[in-house]
């Protein structure tokens, strides 16, 4: 059993296993080191008792003869909760679990990659939860959040960077990017920020005025 | 070597291999068989040569030190396209270069995986080529084009169908789906139609007044 369960803080953000590709291990095993609460959708449960690690949460529609109760004694104490509702996906039903129980933060790992229309429904969705919960979405390749309306942080220099508008992102500005930014619009499908990068060691700013503009970093 | 060159039809599609992770051998076999003309990306040209593949066009901006040179006599007869623009992807001027050489459609493989920045950019961009160039990109578990203001295709009963509006969507009605659009609006990151099915075997119908949908048929 992995040892995230000793650390015990609500403050550093929860796990989700979703229901796509996995991804490498290493990755995997430093998320769960420090996560408070990991929750599993049930799709991906199987998989995940192959590697050992103690779930604290199995959520999901649990259709397609899916037995959680199967799960119950394997993994006590574990909270099982029962989603059918066919209105949203079991990714935002966990989400929505957190919010109901007041987390601020989550990292989700194995929602991309697979069926395509899961990966883009995955990336795009986490921007209904703007101001209720901080998502991180992490996989070999790629880490993907939200930018609040003004985002600063220290990159190296050539990092790569990408910004990616979830449908029309008005005034943007950004410092430090090799390609400017200087009061841009952007729009999913004819104009995106793809594949840019840091100019040198030091801040970088990127401010928006409106729309929903997600921070793609990537590598290869 | 594939027979792939032994039929020349250019009313076949045409075949991109791009840069994100390779697909089942058998994917790209049934593809290559009867594709007219393969055009691979220069980043995936050391992986493409190792399943050997005649290749038709090598291209790409050639950075990171790429020498196209290496392939001209492996590949005999081969073309290679220099596009240094930084402007588009490399997907989009191989698009570009076929809209020149008036093809009209091409199927993509290794469009989707690794990197998140690009897969979505990759799906998304196709919608600007609408009426130019029949796009259709294919990976082991996804089949993704954009729909014309009526589509008409017939389907056996329970088929995931995922309907992925880029940007907003609007007047979107559809027969013979289980969760039916009736002049419906879909909105990308808000309001999305994945996941949806086909009721019955038959024709399914889907029409939408303005806006850029995606169709995904994809399998776990």
């Amino acid at each position: 059993m992995s040892s995230h369960h000793i650390v015990r803080d609500d403050q550093e953000p929860a796990l989700i296993i979703a229901n796509g590709a996995s991804c490498n291990p290493e990755l995997l095993g430093q998320l769960l080191e420090w996560s408070p609460l990991v929750i599993v959708l049930d799709s991906a449960m199987e998989r995940v008792m192959k590697l050992d690690i103690k779930v604290d949460v199995l959520l999901g529609d649990f259709d397609r003869n899916f037995d959680p109760e199967y799960y119950r004694e394997k993994q006590y104490p574990i909270e099982i909760v029962h989603t059918p509702n066919q209105d949203k996906t079991d990714l935002e039903k966990a989400f929505d679990y957190l919010i109901e129980r007041k987390m601020p933060a989550v990292n989700v790992v194995w929602a991309t990659g697979k069926r395509t229309d899961h990966t883009i429904t995955n990336l795009t969705n986490i921007v209904r939860y703007r101001d209720l919960l901080k998502i991180v979405i992490l996989d070999d390749h790629s880490k993907v959040f939200l930018l609040q309306r003004r985002f600063e942080k220290w990159y190296t220099a050539k990092t790569p960077i990408s910004l990616i508008p979830i449908g029309l992102v008005s005034g943007i500005t950004s410092t430090n990017l090799y390609y400017p930014l200087e009061k841009d619009d952007l729009m999913i499908g004819y104009k995106t920020g793809s594949s840019n990068h840091v100019t040198t060691d030091g801040i970088v700013t990127i401010t928006h005025d409106d729309g929903d503009l997600l921070m793609m970093e990537c590598a290869d």
